[in-house]
């Protein structure tokens, strides 16, 4: 076999898995960026938008970009928090709620077509050699 | 075990992974589009630049502007194909060259790092279970 570097084959991987993702989303009017966001809130009501940059490891201003476009269409809303009043809260709209059932379908659907003929077994040692090589990166980074 | 998404797997990894290499790619005045770029020139000397998009799988406009960068920093240099008059073949200028073996010590230390405490057998496997999804990817796509 010819030799293929692990880091394209990630590359080919995240950006043949973000065509798809684009795709779907067209319908809906939704980025990529604000998809995931989305996502983020559809699991935990009321998240702050800190926490969300922090769990995507996406940077503040793009988040608040990505935040601010999904305001403006209608997705989500934010309220101040109770406890930190420099902070907010992102919650769904109506409107975003009904998106919360189409999100987990594209999510589901996703990861159905990554694993598509693989078996569980293999899928658990492929995932635990993504946190061993993500774990390599971040112990260089220190 | 909680659940992660493999979805989630693959954008940490590939995240963590470039933000490693822009890290190292800051004291030559270089993104790491243009690396990438620089990198296939330096494997495949008179390579054009749609064989390039090809490979990488970046768009035409993308590849353009990241050799047009590179020119301006004079790391390569364009010359029309013999056979075909409407392309061009991309080559190291005297400075691309010196770059050659720091690409390389680049790219193998980037390998063995994201490899480092696993052994040979996983790795193959994890090679080929990224190509097993990328093709399932690649299948829904058409």
């Amino acid at each position: 076999m010819e030799f293929v570097a692990l880091d394209k084959l990630i590359d080919d991987l995240y950006r043949e898995k973000n065509k798809i993702l684009s795709k779907k989303l067209e319908q809906y009017s939704l980025g990529n960026g604000q998809f995931q966001i989305l996502n983020e809130i559809a699991w935990n009501d009321g998240i702050s938008q800190e926490k969300i940059s922090e769990i995507r490891m996406i940077n503040k201003s793009a988040t608040a970009k990505s935040v601010k476009r999904l305001i403006d269409k209608g997705y989500i809303f934010k309220e101040r928090d109770e406890k930190d009043k420099r902070a907010y809260c992102l919650h769904c709209t109506e409107k975003g709620k009904q998106m919360i059932p189409k999100i987990r379908d594209i999510v589901n659907a996703r990861e159905s077509l990554l694993s598509k003929n693989i078996d569980e077994k293999e899928i658990k040692l492929f995932k635990a050699l993504c946190q061993k090589m993500y774990g390599n990166l971040r112990e260089q980074l220190k």
